[in-house]
């Protein structure tokens, strides 16, 4: 069963315009499965496809330099809007739309949200042209619908795993929020950002949900990791290597305050940040980490060490206050 | 307790010769604990000491491009010696050479070879320095003592996970193998490259073992792999983007090879092989691996689809007979 546009043609198109002769296909780990049709796909205009098989969450982690060190002329980019302002190597992005029907699973979230009349709408790049029509849905079920634009994204309503620019500014217009999409770590990023009830409609497995449970466990973990930080006296910052994610000058402002607060630090660079790297360094107590902030909220139980975003690291170094940072949002840059 | 020398005086030298202001220090796995000790010793030097914490296997994968992207203008590679014929980011390597006494593990081994007169000495860089005194204990045992130098390694009895030069050129002149250092792989290595009964020294425990049968088991498994990646329809052949291991032409060649043999061919670009890497691809049943050949043999049970060196490979193209290939070495690039 297909479930996203892969705009197949638009990747012909794009092909024969740019003459390609060498392409370099890269998807997220959901969409990786496509990849040998997308393979088969460039190669029938005479290119030579070339998969990267390196994980990747979002637009922040276009694979430019291996396509320099691949000779690519073409990088095709799936499953996520643009977000670099230039690229060094061209590079098309197919957004991978979904086009599973989400009517179901609205009117399942419809059921939970019978308690209020205003609802905040919220969903990832995949699904964004569904809004429209589930705004619709819960107009005619006697609601009021606030699709937020904060103008920092591509479109009205989305939100990402670093950006919930849109529902934070609409959380004071509205009572609860309506995220449509699978997974449920978006969701969860709506509820921390806006302290909003929030529910998830699943068009995936036409199911609903509240996470607000699971928002509120977070919560209370991500406190303790920063209580953790605070008294640690070996910290490290992590350096993320994707282009899109290297923040080296906001991680060595940040080794300056810990060495004030009479830490001892360590900097770190690296690709991918898995719980494996945390073995190689045992007097690290806990980390700061400067690259994907999903990565420390998301997979922060399969880390031993507490990972703290740079947002949750203000908390420590007195620049802001717990209340403040959940407002500001944990996992924004 | 100290195991290896980091040759701390170099160190502080080379930084001061280049006024390194900014220094990636990479280390492998097992070095990776002596990361902070490393970090303030260049930190004493007023230089900001930047650890890299992705995986480091060998010397062909120096942290190069990491080195430009993070504008650090000296890189201090432990644990391995020059292979890279020049590096784009000036480069220290310090090779780690353990402190540890071989004697009573020689010892031990010797008592394992007792049925061989003429033995053939080998060892990775850390043990280098120990080959005299090794030479002299068996020589007083009344065996003849055969180091070997193909000249393509630093050190003569060197042996490397890619290069089993030095053992091979003296396979035919002696009965048996004294392999000196911790871990079986670099022994199963001389075992499979030279076909000759195998002994580990291993100092660190202080023990020392044959690992025959361990290679015997190993070389089924590697047919095993070879048969099936014979019947596989759809095949991936992997490129390494790590510097000493991206062999792009060679994949291509492959490919063409495999396209003329009727199979189905995708090509994957990637930093890292690991296992979860193949969850992505449902469809490819086996796989050619043109990077590091440690990757194929040492993690082989790790993989869940057969992945094959290239010189493996040859078996498959009618290039080379499963017997030739063991002569040339399974795991050699």
């Amino acid at each position: 069963m297909k479930l996203f546009d892969f705009e197949e043609e638009r990747i012909k198109q794009e092909l024969t315009k740019l003459s390609a002769k060498r392409v370099l296909i890269q998807l997220p780990e959901g969409l990786k499965p496509e990849a040998h049709r997308m393979a088969k796909l460039v190669e029938k205009t005479g290119a030579l496809p070339i998969i990267s098989a390196d994980p990747c969450y979002g637009a922040c982690d276009v694979a430019t330099s291996e396509a320099e060190e691949l000779g690519v002329d073409l990088i095709i980019h799936f499953g996520h809007a643009k977000m670099l302002k230039h690229e060094k190597v061209p590079t098309v992005y197919i957004e991978a739309r979904s086009i599973v029907n989400v009517d179901g699973a609205v009117t399942h979230a419809l059921s939970l949200l019978t308690k209020y009349s205003k609802i905040g709408l919220a969903t990832t790049i995949q699904h964004v042209q569904t809004l429209d029509t589930v705004r619709e849905s819960i107009v005619r079920a006697g609601k009021a619908v606030v699709i937020g634009d904060a103008r920092r994204l591509n479109y009205p309503g989305q939100v990402m795993g670093c950006d919930f620019s849109n529902v934070k500014s609409i959380a004071s217009e509205v009572e609860a929020f309506l995220f449509v999409g699978g997974g449920k770590f978006h969701a969860i990023g709506v509820a921390l950002a806006t302290s909003k009830p929030t529910v998830v409609a699943d068009p995936y497995g036409n199911t609903a949900y509240s996470v607000d449970e699971e928002a509120q466990k977070i919560l209370k973990q991500r406190w303790t990791s920063i209580q953790e930080t605070a008294n640690a006296k070996t910290v490290g910052i992590l350096i993320s290597l994707k282009p899109g994610q290297k923040r080296s000058e906001e991680a060595l402002k940040i080794k300056e305050t810990l060495e004030k607060m009479g830490k001892n630090v360590l900097v770190f660079a690296l690709r991918e940040i898995q719980p494996e790297m945390m073995l190689g360094f045992p007097t690290v107590e806990a980390y700061i980490n400067t690259a994907c902030p999903r990565i420390s909220v998301d997979d922060a139980s399969k880390f031993r060490k507490p990972m703290l975003t740079t947002n949750e690291f203000k908390v420590i170094s007195g620049e802001s206050t717990w209340e403040n940072t959940i407002k500001e949002g944990l996992f924004e840059n």
